[in-house]
């Protein structure tokens, strides 16, 4: 190939010659659809295969030669074959010598083998230049085109301008390339495209559980017990009634979970007296993943706003105000207007609808786009100071909500509180020891801490540094 | 020059000696601006000008001089004048030699020319090193800065360096520049600011025929009905009642639009028995633009969702209702309370609410900073899982509204059944041609031909490979 | 080192074979967290320290060495000392020649000294490559990595290949670099993590200007005046029906504000005949935060909206209608339907609903991801044709609001009339000098200055050109 002698430009000014060769080895589905795509964007392409004689359902202009002699026709050649086929590779080892190969495979689980596919392609041919491509991007949308989900080509590789010339093939086909570094991240690379939602599992487990166990709190409370104690029908409360308080439960509660580790992880820092040490796995895991439990409670109170604003359209409340109206004016009692029930009524409404507010105001800035706008401090302030506003003002929201009949016996059913009186536990656990850690005594000694002071100078024993996954500096976050 | 003498690092080192020197040729507003900000980082500016006695206005620090005079005093000129005027560098052909030339202008019209203009420039100097950049900013975005939407300067060159020294002053300006690859994307580029949302033209004549017909068909019903059988006034039912009947029409008939295509292909692809065969222009079309058809489905149906939450703020509503409680108090008659209707209303209300919240979720991963964040695995999860659940429950949603009036004769008016009805049809065919092709025999056929199994071995004819905009692999999307 | 001879891949040949020695100069708490993250990422690390024997609290595999020996281990040297100690590298001069500095320091205030710390470390050891990075991440982030918004390595200097390898590092941190080109943006860099949202101070101030007038002048008209007047006790009101007064008012007087310096402007071209003269300060700054004061508008409208749509849950609001039912029930009066009051509340509504969905359309497209994603022509047409019609359907809102009672003085308590009336001053002002702008022979001469044209032809004195920082040439925005 006279095109790669080229030393200064080989990258760019191929393509203005159009007609580059790429070399794809393996006529499988993704290898097709690659070629394709490589086709329309005015490559040529010259298949490598075992039976080249056998090899049909080609595009037309791409042909189709021995492994050998198909490497010999490009300076890139793309591997569309298994990892679990490399081993034919090692013949072609001098024809591949200062060729960029790019693997492109995936495993079909997370960690499958002890290196990544294209890692263990380096050590198999040290002579070729491997970069990792294309791996993350389906046949499907190679073809199209059209979603942004898949538009990324995560590229990693050792030579950088091999990787280079990858990226430049990546941008040609209408993909955006994202270089990552060296072949180490290929391991991370190989793994995305198997990841469903990793963070959010324990986000999604916990608000199951909170779901399922106050769903049967409020079917005892709401429909066993009216059935129990006056053969009352109130199963039509399973469609909205229980469910907006499930809602926000569930939210209020998550909401405080995002800020119990910050919480936690400061009294350990206080007892340790350094920072340097590791949290405990458990901890470390649900530090990580407060901004999908902040989503996820979002979700709860965007739909128990909606729940409540329906109130009153639904039948069943029309149905009493009516009821109510009438039996009032033909009772012609009187019901005079009560400032007290005026006041709890419109300031639980108007705490709740501004703590609504901030957590959107939240979730706006959790979105990577915004984020990435603002600088550490500016976030630092807007998840810090208005995140425990938006927790203070849903927990004050949910006790005025009780008003007077807040803790008192009246409301026990089968000895069973109000469910939003067991909601309060944990948002107030966490702003009572959140309101002790900033008494100015206690938060001197954190943040000294936090900048590195350590109660105790004898050196540690220094094997726990190594090795540490996360030490949390700041548990206002 | 001898600045770009230094081989090593010719573009960065500059800068730190300031006042590199770059030349623009043309003396019209876009020139004067982009002298304007050059001057104001630094840079020194020479215009080259026709007649450089003539020139006046321009910003003081910046020399005049001829285009010959001017090109001598730096590598990188700046071609601030129209393709019709290119003819004159051709005289300049010697000393443009190796210098990097950049073509920042646009046309008028998409596809104007047969060659872009950095293409067309290109061939006139094939001595010079053509950039493609600055096409797509504004003069006014250039001087102030502050809007997100101009920041970005696409740029794409055959010379690797000189692109590079190109992305470096656009940096340099506070912009930020995206490397588009070869000059073969300036076409591209130089169509991109003459659009005006392309892809949003089928969703908006979609919607502007579906709400223009349920008018119609609402009027008659509701406006025209009442008053040619009672003489009835009900024009004030054009502000609110009409539109919160076409909007949630209009949500789930485009909703399911995004849904029918994917079909479509799938029934296409099991006929065929192969992927590998173009669909129709139409569809390929259609599918590209389903991202945008959901988007215009999910502001109806927010609009939807606003227009039923006032309804008791209505004056209408509230009077209808005073006076139903007022008749019925002083008839005194009995109206008991109904369960099955408490069911009804509020599992119609609470289908609707989650439809809605999951529809939001599936605007909010298509925003394109979220689905960047996503593998293709999961956002093929959201898409077409979320998706289907959520043209479900709309569907669902729909038909409890009706409840026991869905399909009875004496809701027809003038022959005419209510307009939610004609709503359910296309997503209940969607729906149902999709649980046909899940059932496994069915779902299995298609799985391998996505695969890339032909039903037929014999070898089609090569020539429909080629070309190909966009095959679609997986109906589900 | 021999590591950095090989010529052509320095970069990424090196991180194949693991264990790249990088030195840090500091044991400082941000130093101490670098290094445990690189020594997680398989850096081998070598501390400069003034005592090497004194350094205690390291890592494990972190080596502390005097200065010179840390110096000579690596060419990559970390500087985690504050700018004040800078001094003791002039002794190092010899062995830094030709090695990495990289610059992560940050000061104190926003422009505390005259140079940035980056620029001063390239003066203090010409022959070292100093590239300014990390400063702009938290020693929390570099630990934790979960966070969105410290994932950002802002880059810069002037040798192309130190600052390429300082990238390398950053990459393999798993954080993303941002070239941001030569030495002199290190200024701006240094500036970036000491700013807490610079453009939302006018925006914030002007809300609180305007909240707290509006505020005094409610409670006048619905509080004091009731009391005054009848001795009626409606504090509650201060919870929900004031806040609901104040929020539309400063909803739409913020989106006037936004569109009324493009107006004040266009005056001013037209007044001066040129768009090369700067606007005054005041305007220049007004005009940069038109998209915060736009987004803080749309806060309040989305206060607003959940304000009224939680009316009829309301205790007041129930007791009022209730009451007003058996009032008339019981003197069985008549209260025929007035098909006018439908109208104009309907539309009212209407307009509100309309309008409030634009002004989210508009909110959408201010996102970074989404404006991103458009054209020029598209941003202008969204935010200027789309932003316009939002202004006026908020302005109609208003105004139908006030139906028959608009400017009535029946409604006047204490002379002042309703604070609705107050808030459509500016909005009218903006949108009728608008309307006169957009006539034909008034739009004809503006769009000629905004092209270029002066209506002097005499040459103005250079000087003014110099140094702007903003000329507006499209009041429309």
């Amino acid at each position: 190939m006279e095109k790669t002698s080229t030393g200064a430009f080989p990258s760019t000014m191929n393509s203005s010659e159009k007609q580059e060769t790429v070399c794809i080895f393996g006529t499988g589905d993704f290898g097709r659809s690659l070629a394709l795509r490589m086709l329309q964007c005015d490559y040529s392409i010259v298949f490598g295969s075992r039976n080249p004689q056998k090899s049909s359902l080609l595009p037309n202009g791409a042909a189709v030669l021995s492994y050998l002699e198909a490497a010999q026709k490009s300076d890139i050649i793309i591997l569309a074959v298994h990892r679990e086929h490399y081993d034919f590779l090692k013949e072609l080892t001098e024809v591949l010598k200062g060729k960029i190969l790019v693997d492109i495979s995936n495993n079909l689980k997370i960690d499958q083998y002890p290196e990544s596919n294209a890692e263990y392609l380096a050590q198999l041919l040290p002579g070729a230049h491997v970069v990792k491509a294309f791996n993350t991007i389906s046949a499907w949308a190679l073809q199209s085109g059209a979603l942004d989900a898949n538009r990324q080509v995560f590229v990693c590789g050792n030579d950088s301008k091999a990787k280079q010339r990858v990226m430049d093939v990546v941008r040609t086909l209408g993909l955006t390339p994202l270089d990552q570094g060296s072949l180490l991240a290929a391991k991370e690379i190989e793994n995305y495209p198997l990841q469903l939602f990793p963070m959010w599992k324990l986000p999604f487990y916990l608000s199951a559980i909170l779901c399922v166990f106050f769903f049967c709190y409020c079917v005892i409370r709401d429909v066993l017990y009216p059935y129990a104690n006056g053969n009352q029908d109130s199963t039509f409360r399973l469609a909205i009634s229980i469910p907006n308080r499930i809602f926000p439960i569930a939210a209020l509660t998550l909401l405080a979970l995002v800020y119990l580790p910050g919480v936690i992880a400061a009294i350990l820092q206080l007892y340790r007296g350094t920072k340097y040490r590791r949290f405990p796995d458990w901890l470390d895991h649900w530090m990580l993943c407060r901004k999908q439990l902040g989503l996820v409670a979002l979700g709860f109170a965007f739909l128990h706003v909606l729940y409540t604003l329906v109130i009153p359209i639904r039948y069943y409340v029309r149905w009493t105000l009516k009821n109510r109206t009438i039996t009032q004016a033909l009772a012609k009692t009187d019901d005079p207007f009560s400032t007290t029930t005026a006041w709890l009524n419109d300031s639980y409404i108007a705490l709740g609808i501004l703590g609504f507010f901030l957590f959107v105001l939240l979730g706006i800035t959790s979105l990577p786009s915004v984020s990435n706008m603002v600088n550490w401090r500016e976030f630092r302030f807007v998840q810090s100071k208005l995140g425990y506003l938006t927790l203070i003002l849903c927990t004050a929201h949910t006790m005025v909500y009780g008003g007077k009949k807040f803790l008192s016996p009246s409301s026990l059913r089968w000895y069973l509180p109000s469910a939003y009186v067991i909601a309060l536990i944990i948002p107030c656990t966490v702003l009572v020891i959140k309101f002790i850690l900033i008494l100015p005594c206690i938060d001197k000694t954190l943040t000294q801490i936090r900048q590195g002071w350590e109660r105790t100078s004898k050196p540690t024993s220094n094997g726990q540094y190594l090795k540490q996954s996360s030490i949390c500096m700041d548990s206002q976050l």
